[in-house]
């Protein structure tokens, strides 16, 4: 019924399906329950495109833009000044120098980010992210947003679905910017999507975002945020980089990392993922060879 | 099929009825989709008995006992000396003081609070927990824990869940305390249970449980964490105390207050749900009687 079409037979695929087949074997000895049949999945670089920049950074620097636009005293300031003059070079050099030591650009940055939504109402926030997908395209394939999911992993939730398992998203993007196109996209609703945060707060009968950083969720914050939102340790889990490996560490079961190795259908790129891919090969992790593993890439092909 | 058996008829439970039929009507002017029915529970005074004292401080005191045991030296320190020594009174007292502006008893509870199960695997908590319930029972009635659920509020569960609802937890007691017998008690699986917590830490692959507050889920944080974690506002709210206030109000459709006013079956009180039975009044919400609205009360009358 639900089968994995876009994914070539080999390896990879026979290895999904093997897994699936272990945990759903009545009496087996790796027999899982259902309700225990948890899947995690990161979101940037797994389940859609994170290339040539997070899809959450060009929401944010229209965002910064329309704030300079309304206040031109912002339009001196970073990175409102880079937003307005669609300047995208400055904030891939603010992370590169972040990595290299230097805050100074990255401070602005994050400051801009906290401020950029917040004092609305968590259904207003919704509202500005809704605008933001029904209209904002990839800058490099020309294709809307939400056509930038992959098709593959996403036959994959379906696959896993149809197996008993319960899917979630446990992302480092923010958790309420993935909310609104979950459902579309993958098919998961906002109650399975974990992800960074501000605070909130209750007022007048109403829910409203603040400047407060609250949750970011990468790194070793991936199993204790799914932890806290789940309570099980999840079966299975999926991601691409760094910042998963945790999470896969904290699964028992399967666990695997998309290999990004298509500069002709996608993008060609280990940078961030070097560490995951080393305890990968040490610790026999699942990769997925975008350019060998999926017959089609984008949901739309 | 999942009918409220243990409901007596009257306008309460017509109004229950009434409201679940019109959510349910297709075309109908109020008609709802399954996946937006959602309806949160508060769990002390709502979903379980409260008095003489919640369960899960009845929990702690066996902790601190076993503490004091372990440790002489904290047998002269509150309230590891009440614990030890049975003295009930004392922890009723702290209380009493903290509501009179007097913390000076109340401090050193928090601190043990946040330290009597630090530094563990979640999965050590989960078995903590269940140990308490396999063998503590009410001290007044006798029964159980695990027999302290309410029946009448356990049909509600079903019946919502039978009309397309899904049902979760919003209570001011423990998150992780909760999680391992609300499946037991009233079918409610963790990743469903929203409540107060600790801040966890990742380590060597396992969870583990830190002494840092992390989220104190009453008053206006109910509306705020159930957001959170749901991502949606409910269409029905039950609770019982002025704690319940800010979740009810965010609820757009039914609210529900359990008013415990049956001293023959169970306990009659209304300190500290004052002001929600005045807005309760005001705004219209269902008052439930216990003595009143119930046939029977407990899961295993």
């Amino acid at each position: 019924m639900t089968a994995l079409d876009t994914w070539n037979d080999g390896s990879t695929k026979s290895a999904i399906v093997d897994f699936v087949e272990r945990v759903t074997t009545d009496n087996g000895p790796d027999y899982v329950a259902p309700e225990a049949r948890i899947a995690v999945f990161d979101n940037d670089g797994t389940l859609w495109c994170e290339k040539p920049m997070y899809i959450q950074l060009d929401f944010l620097i229209r965002r910064f833009a329309e704030q300079a636009q309304a206040d031109p005293s912002l339009r001196e300031r970073q990175p409102y000044k880079a937003a307005a003059e669609g300047d995208l070079k400055w904030f891939g050099e603010a992370v590169t120098k972040h990595y290299q030591g230097d805050d100074s650009d990255v401070k602005p940055l994050v400051g801009a980010i906290l401020t950029a939504h917040h004092e609305i109402t968590v259904d207003e926030h919704r509202g500005r992210v809704e605008s933001f997908f029904a209209e904002a395209k990839h800058p490099t394939m020309g294709r809307p947003y939400t056509s930038c999911g992959y098709r593959p992993m996403v036959e994959l939730l379906r696959y896993l679905e149809a197996n008993g398992f319960t899917c979630y998203i446990v992302s480092g993007g923010g958790r309420d910017f993935m909310r609104p196109v979950t459902g579309l996209l993958y098919g998961i609703p906002p109650e399975r999507v974990v992800g960074s945060s501000v605070g909130l707060i209750y007022r007048d009968t109403e829910v409203f975002t603040t400047a407060q950083p609250e949750f970011l969720d990468d790194g070793p914050m991936k199993p204790v945020r799914l932890w806290s939102r789940i309570g099980r340790r999840p079966i299975l889990a999926a991601g691409n980089s760094n910042g998963d490996i945790e999470m896969l560490e904290f699964t028992r079961g399967m666990r695997i990392l998309v290999l990004h190795d298509d500069s002709d259908r996608e993008f060609d790129y280990t940078a961030g993922a070097e560490k995951a891919l080393e305890q990968a090969a040490k610790d026999d992790w699942t990769v997925v060879s975008v350019k060998n593993d999926w017959a089609t890439v984008f949901s739309d092909q």
